[in-house]
């Protein structure tokens, strides 16, 4: 991880700024293309490129178990992680029908999944089967922790000798928003009933059970709020670390990376508080409908591109933002200048 | 306009919720992906498929000038239109690019261009050389408004026979936010002041002569507000009637339409003012900065997918939006079911 995080440069202002004034010289009212613009000035500072590439995407899906499921705090059984990841091998789960619309290559990497997985093209960086149970024990090791967060950076090794442009990171792991919510209140400070909500889909009494458990767990863990990486071994889980480890790569590697839902929001705000400069690289692609994700949202001062009230994790609402990206980088290359075309500039008289 | 008009049919709601049902089949907590499933509900309503297709789309932009642009009321020159047909031909525009993208055809009718127009791929269907200034003058002729009404089922005609199943419609016409302005003040009673934005980018002088422009044309053309067809010849423009006529005959043929910004919303509202069926033909792809359009939207219950903070008009924002309608019929055609997948699904422990 070291290594990385020294690598990370601050994105490029320059070439951001020389963005915006070529997107003025273009066939349309100056600023008419609003977001889009935003969205083209801000690849054009991460990559230092005028007119950036980000095809093709890469979708990394990190799986992992937690310990804390044991609590009966998620909709679904934790067998489900494994037989999810099944069905992303097989193609049939919704990242894997986005992917395949956006081009992407999908990369299932098994951080920490519970039970042992027999499919071959899962990548194996298994670390342990699954988290502690945060409620007894804390969640990883120190050492472990690293070992997932360096499973994420050689995840995005992988897709950028691949040939990526442009990283998406997923995450399947039953429980997950438990361990999310635990992070993202001991880091920002907020209360715990703030921001967990239905998950998968829990009722009213399961959703107060699991704010009680996150809230013992936060008293029980004695996580130092100012220190990201203990929050993360304490109360997190292995694939959120692995996606941190991924931002943190994307970063070091000028790779504009789309940030999903809730959980890859807490995994993105723990990367930019081992790091700051890491914000620069990361594109938020939808608001979750889990009440967390505006607090995570709030705190890296991010705006998403879409509002699609989701909830499904995996790497999907990133998905289904990335054409957005490549309409932003189309538009640099491909509309023609005022000039070019002899359209009367409303500035130029 | 009257035969296509007759032949609009409610969409099949039954076939709505066979979706509904189908959608909580499928490997993901049920409801997980928001809006996405409430668009691939609407689509098999509007086409009575479990899995439609949307594709290829189609784009059809009508271009046509306004009278009214003497007043001073754009930040372009007239002379810009036709200049902008032209950079449409040549694929340099904004909507050429985001069609390339989605794979659509293009068509660029001229329905009422001041200038003569010698671009051989420009379909000539210009009913007169730009409208009246309706400040001293109806904009239309009533037969005026239907020969374009029937430019644009004509052109919908083309595309579904050239095998598209996705409309886009935009337009290009300089001082269409001003006839836009009055048609939708006339229809909902808004003031005009309230929905009266800087269009292509007037300043705040600009903007006052604009709702002045507005509320003496207004008052002097004393359309019918109960007469959708009245206050469009009187106040609109030959490219907002021809995308009225547009969404009536997507409507009439079962194809799912996405709506663009405010001009194409004031045509949509018309089409629906026309005939109320054909508001469950609509997709409404993303929300304008231009004030107006929050008042269209409202006045047909409609929630755009996209909020970009765009205002460029030539269907660029229902272009934008296309590739989410892609993600609903991949998501219906494409995901495992849990049953077909193995996974349990916390309905059925």
């Amino acid at each position: 991880m070291h290594a990385t995080v020294n690598r990370i440069q601050p994105v490029n202002f320059l070439a951001g700024e020389e963005a915006r004034r070529y997107l003025d010289t273009l066939t349309k009212p100056a600023g008419s293309l609003g977001a889009l613009e935003a969205l083209a000035i801000q690849l054009s500072a991460m990559t230092g490129e005028l007119r950036p590439n980000v095809a093709a995407p890469a979708v990394i899906v990190f799986a992992a178990d937690h310990g804390v499921a044991a609590e009966g705090v998620s909709a679904f059984s934790q067998a489900v992680t494994a037989q999810m990841v099944a069905n992303f091998v097989h193609g049939g789960a919704a990242i894997n029908v986005f992917a395949r619309q956006i081009g992407a290559r999908v990369e299932i990497v098994d951080v920490g999944v519970a039970s042992h997985l027999t499919e071959p093209s899962v990548v194996n960086a298994k670390v342990r089967h699954g988290t502690g149970n945060m409620l007894v024990e804390d969640a990883m090791q120190a050492y472990e922790a690293l070992a997932a967060i360096d499973a994420g950076i050689a995840a995005v090794e992988r897709a950028q000798n691949a040939g990526t442009h442009c990283l998406i990171v997923g995450e399947m792991g039953i429980a997950n928003t438990t361990a999310s919510s635990a992070m993202l209140a001991a880091l920002t400070g907020e209360s715990v009933a703030d921001l967990v909500g239905a998950g998968t889909g829990i009722n009213s009494v399961q959703q107060a059970h699991k704010i009680t458990v996150i809230e013992r767990a936060i008293a029980a863990r004695r996580a130092d709020p100012k220190a990201p990486f203990d929050v993360l071994a304490k109360l997190g889980g292995l694939e959120i670390a692995a996606m941190t480890g991924a931002y943190l790569a994307a970063a070091a590697q000028r790779l504009p990376a789309i940030v999903d839902g809730f959980i890859a929001t807490v995994a993105a705000l723990t990367a930019c508080r081992l790091c700051p400069a890491v914000r620069g690289y990361l594109i938020f692609g939808h608001r979750s409908q889990e009440p967390g994700h505006d607090i995570a949202l709030a705190a890296l001062a991010a705006k998403p591109l879409l509002d699609m009230n989701m909830r499904l994790g995996e790497g999907s609402g990133a998905a289904l933002a990335y054409p957005l990206l490549q309409a932003a980088t189309a538009m640099m290359r491909e509309m023609a200048t005022f000039d070019a075309a002899g359209v009367s500039d409303k500035a130029k008289p």
